[in-house]
């Protein structure tokens, strides 16, 4: 078997998704469920069905292109990713993981290769929380991490539910059905950017995770009084926007004192109301998202962010409402799936690096009912989520190569 | 001369102007040139007319609505005030000196009153700075003290700019006709809810205020490279989020520094790009608003903010952009209207407060064209710019019928 990776296709792939898009090129922005995603969805679908594969969509808008086995009655071996982007992102991020992946299917049948577990090419249905505030939608559902039930609450700023946006996008059907049945998969592979700088500043073209760290999120609001910003004097105010400045920096302080530098946390969003030049801001909204490959250790940083949170509110007198929107476990790698990875990148002489992942991802969840694991390529400046985000066609290539390599392996 | 200010009608007018809104009641939105505040204004001319005024529109939209006088060859007396209303705010802002205005002369009016200079009441446009980030739009072109060439670069963030949204809105005309003619006015009253608590505080039923405090604004824009939330280590990161938060704390400290309790600056704004739950913000843009009656104070207290805005984007590397926005000079008030406002208090036996604005208000630009006071009635806590903005139907007859008694003064 003589495997080869088309890398001009690829590229050009890579280039037409990011081409459907909501931002200025290079810029990237595809939200889950807009005209933008459904378009893309469908570009995607009819480069799966000119490869003849077998597509499938669960009721959370999961798409699921199969190249059958020769014996369908065994767990299929999945690979993929996702296609949204968060606003203002790059072209790689997930992309990389679902067309990387469709290549590495054709590249097989290319080279006449016929599997005996079926594989299947998975794209998740929102891996960005950018719509409803909850990442990894799709394959939380897909493990049960999410109950169905817990969906109800989900809206978007526009305040419209996530059952009527995926109804009108064209995803009917019961969300109880989208759970995956025991032993689906037999394996399951990610392949990504890696979103860090670690490969590339030791130089190593791929890497091979080990686990991936556990994410939470709050959501932290503080409420005063407001008022005209000419009017009330300076020891008059409760001043919101304050006391959020002060939150701010105690997120980044609580991070950076956890005293392991795997310890992150951000604050992505910081919303004003009334948001006027001439008011005293009189409600904050902000995201927290803290990540940690140690779960007591994150879990320390997020008490410590909320007592910070709360000292703060009690000695400016403004309301706190502080929500835990998500908080899961990290996840081990599937040591089968990790050992079928390092196997092949010793077939083609590629030197690896056993990594943790500190972005979180789809394979959290799917570590959850399938034996899992990732394969990172590296990124420029280990940059994501941003338009200038890259990775070189011939890392893309050799990551394709490796994922093609390992799929055949647990396939037979 | 028995003056009789219609209590009911009057209040009556004041809910009816608060219901055309775009917020929900009872807190108001009401931005320039927006169908709402189109309607508001075909309702106010409506009422001018029943009224009997004669209306004039300039080029930016401000409304003229005059009682002619026994010598049509002399100066007018002037009052009026502004009906935009900021996201969320209340119905007494601007408007009680509106309706209060053309109450005072229909009181006149039935009383049997014919002035001998002409009672004009106006209403300026965008007094609030929400849509296109300067306040007093219509009083800085009435004065001159803004160039209508300087409102070329004005827009709102949708990007329209100010000439095409006013000429779809159906003011056209060139925006050099808009400053008044030399003497136009003989005195110009603007009678205002105080938006501060000391009317209340020391049960005092009318405050004239003497001077009107200076007022300055800065957009500070904050930048760094952004990132994953999750890819980037904390001792990798430029968060500009991070740094926009020292920034706010900063503008709050400097502005407790100055050592006088009339120094406010206050940060109303704060956009965060791009705003995504797990993304590092690799843009913040702050809207900083300073006011104080000292302008030497004040202009101290704007560079302390912008050292600090410099130290912060230093020690963190990330960039920084200031721009001035305005920076108006203060204003004292006429000696002459002040007056004859305090005599219409002594007349009808009514408690005062000489008092500074530390709100800033369409009369610091008219006061650079027209000798200008303004009389200034209680406000609940001294509450603005939210929905629960309240004065009393009494506090407000009292104001009216002072504003009344000194119109007819001041048109003898």
């Amino acid at each position: 078997m003589k495997l080869e990776v088309d890398k001009t296709k690829l590229v050009s792939e890579i280039e037409a998704l990011a081409s459907i898009s909501d931002a200025e090129a290079p810029a990237v922005t595809r939200i889950v469920f807009t005209a933008t995603d459904l378009k893309a969805r469908a570009w995607l679908r009819a480069r799966c069905e000119e490869a003849g594969l077998l597509l499938r969509t669960d009721a959370i808008g999961n798409t699921f292109a199969r190249w059958t086995g020769s014996d369908p009655s065994l767990p299929a071996i999945g690979t993929g990713s996702h296609i949204d982007a968060i606003p203002n992102a790059g072209k790689y991020d997930g992309v990389v993981g679902v067309l990387g992946g469709l290549e590495a299917i054709r590249a097989l049948q290319r080279c006449g290769f016929h599997p005996r577990h079926a594989i299947e090419l998975l794209v998740f249905t929102a891996e960005e929380p950018t719509r409803f505030g909850i990442g990894c939608l799709g394959s939380r559902l897909l493990s049960g991490t999410l109950a169905a039930d817990a969906t109800r609450r989900l809206k978007d700023s526009q305040g419209d539910s996530l059952d009527e946006i995926r109804v009108s996008a064209g995803f009917g059907g019961e969300l109880e059905s989208v759970k995956l049945p025991g032993a689906y998969y037999r394996a399951f592979v990610e392949m990504h950017i890696e979103q860090g700088p670690l490969l590339e500043r030791q130089q190593v073209p791929l890497g091979i995770v080990t686990s991936i760290a556990a994410p939470a999120s709050l959501r932290i609001t503080l409420a005063g009084p407001g008022g005209h910003a000419g009017g009330v004097l300076m020891p008059d105010r409760r001043d919101a926007l304050c006391a959020a400045a002060e939150v701010v920096l105690a997120v980044e302080k609580a991070a950076c004192a956890s005293g392991a530098s795997d310890t992150v946390a951000t604050v992505g969003i910081c919303e004003v109301f009334p948001g006027a030049v001439n008011s005293i801001p009189s409600r904050v909204r902000l995201s927290v998202d803290i990540r940690d490959t140690d779960l007591a250790r994150r879990d320390g940083v997020m008490r410590e962010i909320e007592n910070s949170a709360q000292a703060v509110a009690a000695r400016r007198q403004v309301a706190l409402h502080t929500e835990l929107v998500n908080a899961d476990a990290p996840a081990l790698c599937a040591p089968v799936v990790v050992e079928a990875l390092g196997q092949s990148c010793r077939k083609y002489n590629l030197n690896f690096l056993p990594m943790v992942s500190r972005a979180y991802h789809d394979s959290l969840f799917m570590s959850q009912v399938a034996p899992t694991a990732m394969l990172f390529i590296p990124c420029r400046g280990g940059y994501s989520h941003r338009p200038d985000e890259y990775a070189s066609p011939e890392d893309i290539v050799q990551g394709t190569l490796v994922l093609a390599e390992t799929l055949a392996a647990l396939s037979e």
